[in-house]
């Protein structure tokens, strides 16, 4: 049985994106959240899906179908 | 002995910063994290050390120096 809520952190490799990442990763508590990380520089496929969540830029942590734009890495519309 | 990393919630009671407080903070693992928030509109003493730790927007999270703008609330230049 699987009850963690699903929290997916987009980004595209950037500074911003890295930096924001391993702070944030580390601080969620993993005893209820189950992480994703998508690189949309290299899985483009998943850009689509990351704008229908909502994302305008990266990085970006889904949470829940709630959208955290966190600083401002790169707009969206620059990855595909 | 605490061990606790500090992680400061700053915001400014915008609609913006409660629903990112409340996705953020509980996320936060407690386990490893003390948090506090601030709300600099009813603590506009804070103002200053919020410019002073690199705060440029609320809501925004400051975790061990590094500061992680949320989304965009207000400017902190609109605060005081």
């Amino acid at each position: 049985m699987n009850t963690k809520t699903i929290a997916t952190f987009y980004h595209a490799g950037c500074p911003v994106c890295i930096s924001a990442e391993q702070t944030l990763l580390s601080m969620i508590d993993p005893n209820n959240y189950q992480i994703n990380v998508v690189h949309l520089g290299e899985q483009s496929a998943e850009v689509a899906t990351a704008k229908a969540a909502g994302i305008q830029s990266v990085p970006a942590l889904v949470i829940d179908g709630q959208v955290l734009h966190i600083n401002f890495g790169a707009a969206i519309t620059d990855l595909a």
